[in-house]
């Protein structure tokens, strides 16, 4: 296990301001906290952080300012889909240098791709950076990356050196496992589905990238203390707080401003997003703001 | 946990002779062989016993024979879905006379119900009904009963007195227990993903009718088992074994076909079953019976 | 064309009474209308005729009277699936035995067969029968039946002598056509989905099993006649009438309760059906009720 | 039907040359060629055109190279969907000082957007921009725009003056035209599913934006023409040479890389596209490049 990425680290929100703008220095104070709160890692530009809604320019300068902020604090895994492969490429290289840990790419969306599609993107890329790369599983929103594709991109490119799978299938997290840990102990698998962290850390998960360890950190890396240490029962009462927070935020208007809301709980005012809501929405994600605030206080003992 | 069904039941295949009739012999010893060998219960009349394709007759029939040859070795869930409401409720009747433990009643197929329709058929029939009854959700095949509808019913009927689940949906399965269990411990929720099973064990089912169980009935024993002592890294290295075999028997020809060649690897010959399968298919089928064969004695430990 | 079946079929609602008992002289009364209004044939046991939630023995018992009351002034299409295919081809002859047109075999349900499963079961019917078969694809509600499927029935099978397509999927329609017209010029194609009636027609299909002319025979007996008289525009601007119509039934309660609610706007009180609803449902089917007697009222002139 | 768009107007594949660059001269030339045969409008950065994979100043080169070009001869619909709304309106009123006669804007992609937030989106941007505006609905690939958002925002936007559906959902077009026509005369109709262009065409709708007609933009022009002359059994005689045709390029490798095969068969060489294939892929491209020959060679008689 030595090289493998381990623990839980944040898909962490874009903190913009009042016109729009990324809000770096509330993104500096963020990443403090969300350290600070033990998470393991930090993931900008993922799901969670919007990247499609940020320009490539902004996406650059994101990592830039995550990176030299953190200073090596904690590793980071920056997303870096771009518009094409030699966009992505550019980008992996670009935070490569930086000094990112690893880059995250998902698989091309929009279009849905074939299986062969899915390979021959990942592989270009693969063959071509120097940096390491881990595939971003997350067919809800786009091409799906199968376990044969999977399987033969861990054979064939050393680069490939993880997955974060969002789709939330356990038996899938297990059949990668098995087909991939034996000749490639190195390989690190994530995931990304929070409503079941703990059984897929239970299933031999090394960590997850979970969009809820931006709201309650503590929470997140409790859960996989516990089942690091072989703490089961511990794990899934965890699970069990963490389930119904995680409801909570992942229905709540439009993604994923339900997270947004969870770190209001915190304290954490991080903007309007770049999503346009209705009025009709603002209300309902008002009126939820209750019930994650005491989710949260729940959690924390602050009720 | 007083009155919860526990463990593994199997819902097993039902035996036909060479012209397509239930072999009632074969179906005999394949249920004393199923007992003798540690499964917890039998369900007839399942999604593996192929219930649409007998007649009404059959299908009480079948029942019949499973009751007076178990005797009450072990409890008995009967597969009771019929035409409709008036047909099933007589099916339940006659099966709670014969000493069924309880009924199993999978939500109304062919036409996609709404929620609202879903609930209006069961608690028709919980009203009605002097037998316990589980309710039987399988989203793939059947009109979903969803969380709301679940809660609904375990609140209002009291004769409805558990849920299999086969949607491989692990936080449902949290969800619903969460929701349920405080105000109902006599509900048993019990999972019908094989691929699945331990996760869902660590998360609180109280058990599993899984076709797996007809022809490793051991390995899910010992799942079970392995679970309740709390030995979780044992239960997940059975998972891991599970998983291969029921992915090889899942997937092959038409379902429970797959199911049918696991049973044959055991010695079981349970003949061809109700639906007919192309030249192709049948080599197919042929094919994989090798590497079923191999999985099943790789796990007895005879390879 | 000699052959072929051609016009609108009406798959007709099955009457019950308040005992929920096939009612048999509202049965006969209702295809007198029917006839009276214009159908070119009758479809017992489709669909809408609830099938499924019907027994064997009374699924025999509709055709026979539907048979004798229609005493040849209309073909008849009879539906004929049953539990699995030794049962199917028994229904299929008896009702060649009562002298229907042909008959209407659904797809096998419930499990989700492969298209070589599909092809098996179509192909050791319709080897065995002595009626014409015509196969019924409703993917929403069974497996599909594809393209090269079709193809491949219709190439094998003599007594295959058509389809009826419910998929609403035009371009499938003219595929179909395109493959199979060419060397069977007496296979029919008939589509069941009301909303694109007229255009399957223009498209090249000889007819239509249509739910809604069980409501309003008149109009889809106009849009097949307009059709025919290549009067397009007049096909059309009656197709903008049948939708809104549709639209309302289809999606009222649970299948069929709207079309049930629209034969009541025609003075047909066809009894309850075999589905329960909540008093939610009814209620909602009776506000809607003002609706569909508006549009039906409008379409007659009657407003 | 004073100001509609009407006909068909083509989204063009963008040429690249061999580094992957955009090949303006090639796009010139190929621009001369469809207009010299008969399309009645151009549709840069449409999803034939892969605007996802290019950048932002990519995007803003085409539609200036494009509207240059063209210079009046035809109108253009310039495709304008950005990260974001704001980069989305710059684009807008970039491209309407441009001169082009509508922007086309898909519905918000990767996350898939509530009914709610669809209508935010394109909500905000209509009540700023000062170029008239499209709607695109493509539900395989964006959010989908359902009807209720589509009659929402024809009510209450007069910038939205049309919609480019590619559901391929014949009744849906039927229920936009039914709902919004009777206020809105103004309102454009414009399909994107060839395989369904002339039934569309018989149905109302004013024109296509077929991919298809850049490869034989005299099919999709005759069929245009023959609807607009009621003369229907040509229409269809046409659409079922068109149908062959579309199934063989739309299923070819990764979009658009059957139209980049149609293309060569009408010798446009318009490069390699902007997505990676596997040498297996490749294959397979060229073996169907034949086939996309002789149906090009067969409508065009020169066979």
């Amino acid at each position: 296990m030595t090289n493998r990425i381990s623990g839980i680290l944040t898909p962490h929100i874009t903190p913009v301001d009042s016109q729009g703008r990324v809000d770096e220095d509330r993104l500096c104070e963020y990443i403090d906290w969300l350290i600070d709160h033990g998470v393991d890692g930090l993931y900008p530009n993922g799901s969670t952080g919007e990247f499609v809604r940020f320009t490539p320019e902004e996406r650059r300068r994101i990592i830039r300012v995550v990176v030299d902020h953190t200073a090596g604090r904690v590793p980071i895994l920056a997303g870096a889909a771009e518009a094409n492969v030699k966009e992505t490429i550019a980008a992996c290289d670009a935070y490569g240098e930086m000094g990112v840990r690893a880059v995250a790419i998902v698989a091309p969306f929009y279009y849905r791709l074939s299986a062969e599609g899915v390979y021959a993107y990942f592989k270009e890329i693969a063959d071509t950076v120097s940096v390491d790369v881990t595939l971003y599983n997350i067919p809800m929103f786009a091409s799906p990356i199968d376990l044969p594709t999977i399987v033969r991109l861990a054979e064939e490119c050393p680069r490939v050196i993880g997955i974060k799978d969002s789709s939330g299938d356990l038996p899938l997290m297990m059949r990668m496992i098995a087909a991939i840990r034996p000749s490639r102990d190195d390989f690190t698998f994530l995931t990304g589905w929070d409503a079941a962290l703990a059984p897929m850390l239970i299933a031999g998960a090394d960590g997850g990238t979970n969009a809820s360890s931006g709201v309650v950190p503590e929470l997140t890396r409790d859960i996989h203390r516990a089942v690091k240490d072989k703490n089961i029962d511990e794990a899934m009462r965890l699970q069990y707080q963490l389930l119904p927070l995680f409801d909570a935020m992942i229905g709540l208007g439009e993604f994923p401003e339900g997270f947004r809301a969870g770190a209001r709980s915190r304290g954490w005012n991080l903007g309007p997003g770049r999503v346009p809501v209705t009025a009709e929405q603002r209300e309902a994600i008002n009126a939820a703001q209750r019930q994650i605030d005491d989710l949260v206080d729940g959690y924390l003992g602050r009720a």
